[in-house]
This record gives C-alpha cells, structure tokens and sequence, in this order.
C-alpha cells in the first residue's frame, strides 16, 4: 500500500517558509499582548466533552467538534475553542491567583467544517483575557490590546473597523423593547448575526416567517428594521439609550476616542457567536474591499468561571485567528520578507568533512548558524543548493582554506566575494544578520 | 452539573510559571539546533490511521493511539511521534527539496499509556532530522546536535552517557552469528530492550524459553550471553569486528572522539522501541544515581521516506521530550530561575484610570511591559498584588504625580524608591530587565 502525501483535509503542513511566518505572526502577537501585562498559559488539547456541552453554542458540540471516546471509556474532545479551558484553570485556583489577572494563549483549535477561505479544519488562535475586573477598564483595555495587536503587524487605521454592540443591551431590546419571547430572541439572534450574509428580501421574509400574528399587526418587524438601520447610539429611541447597557457602550466609546482609537463605533448587528457573553461584546472587521469580512472578536462573559462551582469571576476577552488574519496581512500588502534563520553555508570542497571539524566547532561556538553540505558535490553544485535554500553566504572550505586558516565568503545576495580570517568572517557575517 | 477543574488524565494545564519553563526549554532548544542549520516545520496533529499502521511499532498503533473516525468516515489518530509525519512531508517534495535537508520541530504528542514520572500522555518533543546523506557524517551530526542540545541547558559530559548501537549490527549477530529465525530475532530484540528493568535470572529464564532445544544444546544463550557482556566493540568476536556495520561504528565513535564528545560509548543492549531503524542508534543516559534512564535517543531510518512511493532519502534523527528533560535539570540542579514577562506594576491612586491613559500609552510606547491595577483597592493592596504576581517594580500614579509629570518607581525586590521623570523611569526598568 502507497501512504499519501497530503496531510488530513482541511489542516495544513508548515514547511520552513511557512513555519516562519507562523512564528513571525506568534512573536508579533506576543510582544502586542506582553506589553499589556498579559502572560503567556496553555492547557491540554484533549479536555472532556462535558467542558463544551455547558456553554459553547450547540452547533459547535453537535455538529463541529472532533469527539470521540478514549480507551478508558471517557468523552472527549479536541479542543474547538480556549475559553472553556482557560475558565477551567481560573476555577482550580480561583482563590490562589491574584487580580487582575491577564492571561494570553496561542493554542490551535480543531473544529469539523468544509474548509474554505479564511476557515480550516486546525487553526491558531491568540486568546487573552482579563479576569477580575467588573468595570469597564476591562473592555477597554481588551480593545486597546487587540488594536495593538494589529498595529503590531503594520495595519493602518483606515484598514479595519471595531464594531461594538452589547448582549444585555440586545436582551433589553428583545423582551423589553420589541416584547419577544425567548426562543424568539434567540432565533431572532442568530437571523441578525447572518444579515449581511443575505440578500435583504430573504432577511425581511425570514423574519416575518419568525412573528406571530399579533407582532405582524403591532408591527414588531418594522420597529426592529428601524433599528437595524441605525449606525449611532444616539440615533437609538430615547428609551433605549437610557438603559444602563446603552450608558456603558457610550463611555466605552467615548474612552476609546479618547485612546486614538478612532475606528470604534456601534453596529447593532454584531451579535457574535457563543452563548457566554453577558455584556459588550466587538468585532474587528477588515475594510478591504476583497476581504470585506469579520476578522475576529470577543466580549464579556461573566458566567463561565463560575460554572466549576466556585465564586464567578468576571471575565473579558478575545480570540484572534491565524487564517484570517494572514487573509488580511495578504490583501493590505502586509506580509513581511522573511530571512531564512542560516548566516551560512559551509561548502566542503574535497574529502574534508574530519578536517573541517575544529573550525565548524569554533564558527558554531562564536554563535554562527551553520548548514554543512556533506554531500561530496562539486562546490559549484554545493554553491547552487546554498542558493535553493536561501542563505545569504557560502564558505569554501578546502585543504588550502585550512592550512593557510584564511577562508573565502561568498554574499550569494550580492555576488561579492571577500578572502579573510575567521573573526573577521564571523563580525561580517553577524553584522548582515542584523539588516 | 458542576464541571470538573482538572485537566484530562495524564495531560497538564501550563500555568504562566510553567509556560515560562516550557519557553526556556523550547528556546534553549531552538537556539541550540539552529546554529546547526536546521529549520523549524510543523504539521497537523491529527493524521490518518495509515500512517502508522504502517512502521510505527504495533504496541503504539493498537494499544497506545488516541484513533478514532471523523465524521466523515476516515480513521485517523491523534500523532504518537512525527516521525511519520515528517516523511510524509518530505515525500510530498521529494523533487524540489534540496538536500542536505535539516529538519526541526517541536511538537506535542500522545500515548495513551497509565502516566508515571517521566510519561504522560501529553508530551512535547524536539525532533530533529537530517535527510539526504547516506554517509556517517549524518550521525556524527546529528550526535553533535543532540550533546549541542544538552550542553546548552547546562548539562556536563559527566551527567549523560551517549550509547551507540546499530540495528544492522543487531540483524546480522542474530541471523548469521547467532543464526535463530526471523521471529526470534524480533523476541529477542524486545527481550535485550527490557534487560536493565528485569532480574538477572528472570532474564535467563525468559532467554532459555526463547530458544528451541539444538539452540540450548549448541549454546546459543551462553554466546548471546557473552555478547551482552561487552563494553566495547574491541570485545567482540574478530567475525563480528570485521562486520561493515561494525567498522562503521568504529568509525563513528572515533569521529566523536575528535568532537571531543568524550562520553559516546558502544551499548550492543540499545535497541530502540521503533520499527523503522535500519542502522545507527543511540540513546542518551541520565547518570544520576535518582535518575539513572534512558531520556532519549534515535537513530537512522533509510526506509521511511520511500513508503509514500517516492525515491528513499536516508534520514537520521532523534526525539527529545520535554519531560524526561525536565526530570534531568530537576535531579542536576540545572533548572533555571525564570524572571516575570511584566516590567512594572502600575498602582493607581484614587479615580485616575482615565487620565492616566496617556501616561500609560507612552511608556507602552516605549517598549515597557505594563500590568495596571484597575481593581479601584487601596495603594498598600496592590502593591501587595504586584508582589503575589513576582513583578519587580511598581509605578504609582495619582493625581499629583500626573499633574507635576514625575512618578515614584518602588524596586519591590530590593526596596528601593525613586522619583523620577518618565524617560528615566524607562531607561531604569530597562536596565533591570537585562540583568
């Protein structure tokens, strides 16, 4: 039987060219959330089922999750997302840890879905949260932290947009405001959370099918369109502003102006997809024309940590995936060059590899990264490899390069050629490195 | 239903403090092979079943795997090792790789095994690979990379034995010297691996069911016990000596002598629990007396690659795991003492989170790693909290220090308290952190 090459649908294989844009991406986020306060955890990629079945949305566990049960008869599950198993930790040391606490991960998540663009199978995820803080600073702070993040990796303002909304203030809106039930609400939810994905008719026909008779005639319908519309707070009835969910986003906006963030602003059809958020939640849009999509997004969920039968801990946070984000790298011309991590190559030229041992050992030692070619090539075949791999030097190294101790470097970038001693090779080489 | 705080069985959460040795231990790791030209792939943790069914040893495949079928229909496993993955990778390009090729990664793997000390269920393990070279230099290498790796934590040649044996060697002593069949072969390879964990007689009883009566009667036992008994290659039998796989071996150890790896010996009882092998193995021995193990090893495996229907490519490499190394800088006191991401601990005074805002943005600005105290406690309770967190310094801001643009910085270490403009504040944080 031939074995196939391709790795498992939907998941991918990093070669080294896209290894290192995968680190380029994890440092780049690191360094945006490490000067923040955030420090890094991580927890186990199998948890049991029953971790999702309490809060993560349905779909998710029934139909996304790769499930199964071990040898030992447990339930479990690849982990589909990071919240439940960052509230778990909270939990098991909710009386040791001190806050605020700020915790960031960079875990990769698996979820069963027809892969498509800016969707896979396994993706990576920078998650962090602040624990601890009831008030508003904590949904400020987040948001200050996942717009640094995307400056972090060059993005301009104009390139992408912060949409806020609130859950509680959507719960007003439904039972008090339009006076729907709950399984309504629900439906009504997830039809709005789709909106922009439907053509306008379809949405009215949708949500005309959702009424009762006695909502059509009180026109329940025509008051929620009318609020669809609205792209301000201020532009919401009077009574809606007034409510206290209403008052938070309008500080939290107003704290944010006051933070430069100058692409923040209200959309009343941000609902976001989990079950546990409580209160403010956001998302971050890309602008671009070709990719004219929700990036990712987080909010305030007060409830999970408390589900482990401890005191609740309130809780704000985001996840930021790796696909979408490099989707955005992409259209905005934002993808760095990255250098191969070798200074250089070592071409043997003739039967010298023992010879050569000693002054490998001496380069290495000085802190060169050093690809040996042991292949017993012609150097010119040694030379064409080096530049294959990208590397930026050759060093020739010889029976006459060992007895005289004076060795050629070759800049294949360049094409320049310098004969020197090896301290001299080495500050040439470290000093290139550095560019 | 009240969830369950601990993580799954055999697996372990990774608080910031053991994210933080797991970062050293991933650094020092990467440092270490990169100054030998290697570079780092990943590839997804899921694969099909057919991967390993198909060299991987048959204990793993059918007691050890977490395997299961999606939902679409296909058997696949949660990774045990990436040795097949990595071929799977290589095969893919066979053509346009070019060789040498040096190969790391760093990835998470999973046995379903009862945990005990230094075996969990989760592990993460360096792999490191050389694929292309049919020559010794590839083990001398790859040798040199592993001794690299455990220098770099600290480790000196008096803690770890490094112990060479080869698979070919193995075949022919038992097929020609010993001649027993195919079948016993195999037997006794699994029985030679578990000698150091058994009695003495218990192993010459297991040994004489093993062999078929003209076997006992021609003495078979007695010459494989003789065999076992050497401690050098310059102890065995001339017809063994004389065998290439042995003069290869000789080779080799010399090779590693002039690297001055003075602690590589020939072990004939190393045999590597992996069906893949062909050639040289080795496997590196904690001496300490508490920890006195095999904490790793690897060898050569020309056959992999080919499985996929490509060409073969002759590859060398090892695995390292995380915990087993973990368990070596424990017992040898090389364990390192890891300072906190954060700088400074910002303890705000009174009701200045708004107007401090700008404060904050500078010295983020500046490159500082800032945790602010938004909990509204007094000054004392948040100093107390930075100390809890291990952070080295606070910064404390309230209305007076805004309006005269001078800060009071507290080294919580040593006592120290200083007044002081901004741009110095930074520049003395800055100084601290590099020490």
């Amino acid at each position: 039987m031939t074995l196939q090459t391709q790795p498992y649908k939907g998941s991918r294989d990093f070669y080294p060219e896209d290894k290192r844009l995968q680190k380029y991406i994890f440092k780049t986020m690191r360094s945006a959330v490490e000067i923040f306060g955030y420090e890094e955890y991580d927890a186990p990629i199998l948890e049991s089922l029953d971790l999702y079945k309490a809060k993560t949305g349905q779909e998710i566990v029934n139909e996304q999750t790769y499930a199964f049960v071990d040898r030992g008869g447990r339930e479990v599950a690849i982990r589909p997302e990071m919240t439940p198993s960052v509230s778990r930790m909270v939990a098991a040391r909710r009386q040791e840890l001190s806050y605020p606490l700020r915790w960031y991960s960079l875990p990769n998540l698996w979820r069963y879905e027809r892969p498509q663009r800016g969707r896979l199978r396994e993706h990576w995820q920078l998650n962090v949260d602040i624990f601890g803080v009831a008030g508003l600073q904590a949904e400020h702070e987040i948001i200050l932290v996942a717009d640094q993040v995307m400056r972090a990796f060059g993005a301009k303002r104009h390139m992408y947009t912060i949409k806020l909304n609130s859950r509680r203030l959507m719960d007003m809106i439904f039972s008090e405001y339009l006076q729907v039930s709950q399984v309504q609400s629900q439906s009504l939810a997830k039809l709005i959370d789709r909106m922009h994905k439907m053509e306008h008719s379809e949405f009215v026909a949708d949500l005309d099918a959702l009424c009762t008779p006695s909502q059509r005639e009180s026109g329940m319908s025509d008051r929620l369109m009318a609020l669809l519309k609205t792209t301000t707070l201020e532009e919401l009835p009077p009574e809606i502003q007034q409510h206290d969910a209403c008052v938070t986003l309008t500080k939290l906006l107003k704290l944010l102006k006051s933070s430069e963030i100058t692409n923040a602003v209200f959309d009343i059809t941000v609902m976001r997809g989990f079950d546990y958020y409580t209160d403010v939640v956001f998302e971050v849009f890309d602008t671009h024309p070709d990719n004219n999509r929700s990036m990712f997004g987080g909010g305030r969920y007060d409830g999970l940590v408390g589900l482990f039968g401890v005191d609740p801990v309130p809780t704000v946070g985001f996840g930021m995936g790796d696909v979408t984000l490099a989707n955005f790298l992409d259209v905005h011309g934002l993808m760095p060059n990255l250098k191969v991590e070798s200074d250089m190559y070592v071409v043997l030229v003739g039967d010298v590899y023992d010879k050569a041992q000693k002054l490998l050992a001496e380069l290495r030692q000085m802190g060169l990264k050093l690809a040996v070619d042991c292949s017993g090539k012609k150097p010119g075949d040694q030379i064409k490899t080096a530049v294959k791999k990208g590397i930026s030097y050759v060093l020739i190294v010889g029976d006459r390069e060992l007895a005289e101790d004076h060795y050629t470097i070759k800049n294949l970038v360049s094409g320049e050629e310098e004969h020197h001693s090896l301290q001299r090779i080495v500050s040439i080489v470290k000093d290139y490195r550095k560019k």
